[in-house]
């Protein structure tokens, strides 16, 4: 077994898969070195994940691969951002061979399937986490901020809100259902949520803001609020659910969990009123709904909860690590 | 207190300290936003630093602040690139206002004697530990690699060596010496390594390969090594040793902490003949002495260690986490 830790690094990621002509040097040296094109802004985040916090203590290693890096890509998505690069920093308690071999597997596939290259990182020994570093690249002056809302824009979201939290719960036998299916539907929900690379690169020219869905409805929403100085209206009626969530969950509950479940990796966005038959025609060829679920305010008007055209009480918080003690 | 983790994350780290306008967007988006100067490379680095692992459970925050950064900056030095942006992954175990404030003041310290900006990161609750995500920028062409040594060039090394080695052993209570001032020097020197990144930008122009000395001199010249497919005949004699370790520590132990101690960050680097002339006086201003320890020699003759003239068996390890079991 290769358990020095250079060789470790060397077996499992020392892989060139991709053909990017903008790294001169990926691992192997002190810094990788990348050129960028020219108008191109870069677009980077940093995603940690910690075992217990973030991941359930036996999440299958492909899940952990996948869904780390699907995380973290949610983040360039929501800057209308292309995915480019990748620096991992993994903590592990112990070199478990099929363990990195399965994990490795599962994120390379995802990398190639960005055409992404792993540039770098650092391997060290203690309590399972990984914390990605992300670059991704934009064309200059068009990435999608939280700051630009204004009143009277539409709200949207893509796809359908609520399922992770349901898979997450059913994970942890907090609730049940009968169908299978549904249940199977909900959990891959949870493990592998698919980043909306090609809606968020699509609506570079068409939305005021945007942000993806990790913490909650509620909260994010609150962010792309609070950087851009305005108020919602948020219409609760209007909420996309799934088909396995209407049929297998109980409608306050799915309501929580759409409104502030966390983690589905969705995009919410803001679109000018003279940009919404822009965009149908451009994010419907995806495959992916996306719904209006309510309208930009001003500042004074805050956050308003609608459920039948009535004021709802909002008492919804997004999901906090240091809250939750 | 504020306990929230948006809060805390704004109260301590989203301080826009630089003035750089390079940055479009910091922290507080889904992604940070940078502009990369017309002909420059991003050098690109990442370092993790895990409680009882990289340092010591009673290390003081400021200290850890410090070495972190210092850490990640040598990475940079040894490519010659200027320091730009850190991200930062921070994860803790509580939330502790006084140690998060004498982290922080310290990190930034240093960052703003470099000119560099915070630009994201993430903050979790879990086992303390840290990544960061170091990006610098290098002329077009002119990063220092570990690929370009080649027979006959000369190996030098900045400062002195063994003597973070020394200051680890002095903090564990492996070893006493009794003057307080060599003692204090020694400490300081484990806890507060200094980036060689002014000698690296110095060297982007006469070096032919440089790394920087984390793993302790055997190891990260055999990077060098393998890296440029190359020998090299090291001569122990000419290893440069502070004045404290030499009168304070014994040769044998200190010889020891010279080849295999770890955690200098100081660069060792090689130099074609035709630059020797040059390179004193490019780096004579700088205040640090730099030594010629030994020569590049073709792959076949491996690497020799050689003390008063004759041949020394090598059996000097680098430091590495998995073998430690």
């Amino acid at each position: 077994m290769a358990c020095g830790e250079f060789e470790l690094i060397t077996a499992y990621f020392d892989r060139v898969t991709s053909s990017r002509r903008d790294v001169e040097k990926g691992i192997g040296d002190d810094c990788a070195l990348l050129t960028l094109p020219e108008k191109q802004t870069l677009a980077i985040s940093t995603d940690t994940l910690v075992e217990g916090v973030h991941f359930l203590r036996d999440i299958h290693p492909a899940d952990l691969g996948y869904k780390a890096l699907a995380v973290n890509l949610s983040d360039l998505a929501a800057m209308g951002a292309d995915p480019a690069w990748l620096t991992l920093a993994l903590t592990l308690p112990e070199v478990n061979e099929p363990w990195l071999k399965s994990f490795s597997d599962s994120l390379f596939e995802l990398l190639d399937y960005y055409n992404m290259q792993l540039i770098g990182g650092d391997t060290t020994r203690g309590p399972l986490s990984l914390t990605l570093g992300i670059h991704g690249l934009v064309p200059q002056g068009r990435a999608l901020k939280r700051s630009g809302a204004r009143p009277g824009d539409w709200i949207f979201v893509t796809g359908t809100l609520g399922d992770s939290a349901a898979g997450l719960a059913l994970l942890q036998h907090r609730v049940k259902i009968g169908d299978p299916v549904a249940h199977e539907a909900l959990i891959k929900r949870h493990l592998r949520p698919m980043p909306r690379i090609l809606q968020g690169q699509a609506l570079r020219n068409l939305a005021s803001a945007a942000i993806d869905l990790s913490d909650g409805l509620i909260s994010d929403l609150q962010h792309i609020l609070k950087a851009s100085g305005c108020g919602a209206r948020l219409n609760l009626d209007a909420l996309p659910l799934s088909e396995v969530m209407k049929q297998n969950i109980d409608p306050e509950q799915a309501l929580c969990w759409a409104l502030g479940g966390g983690e589905d990796y969705e995009l919410c966005f803001t679109v000018p009123e003279i940009n919404r038959g822009a965009l149908d025609v451009a994010l419907s060829h995806y495959g992916v709904p996306i719904t209006c679920i309510g309208q930009i305010a001003p500042v004074s008007e805050g956050l308003v909860l609608l459920q039948n055209d009535r004021l709802v009480e909002s008492h919804w918080k997004g999901f906090d690590h240091f809250d939750r003690r």
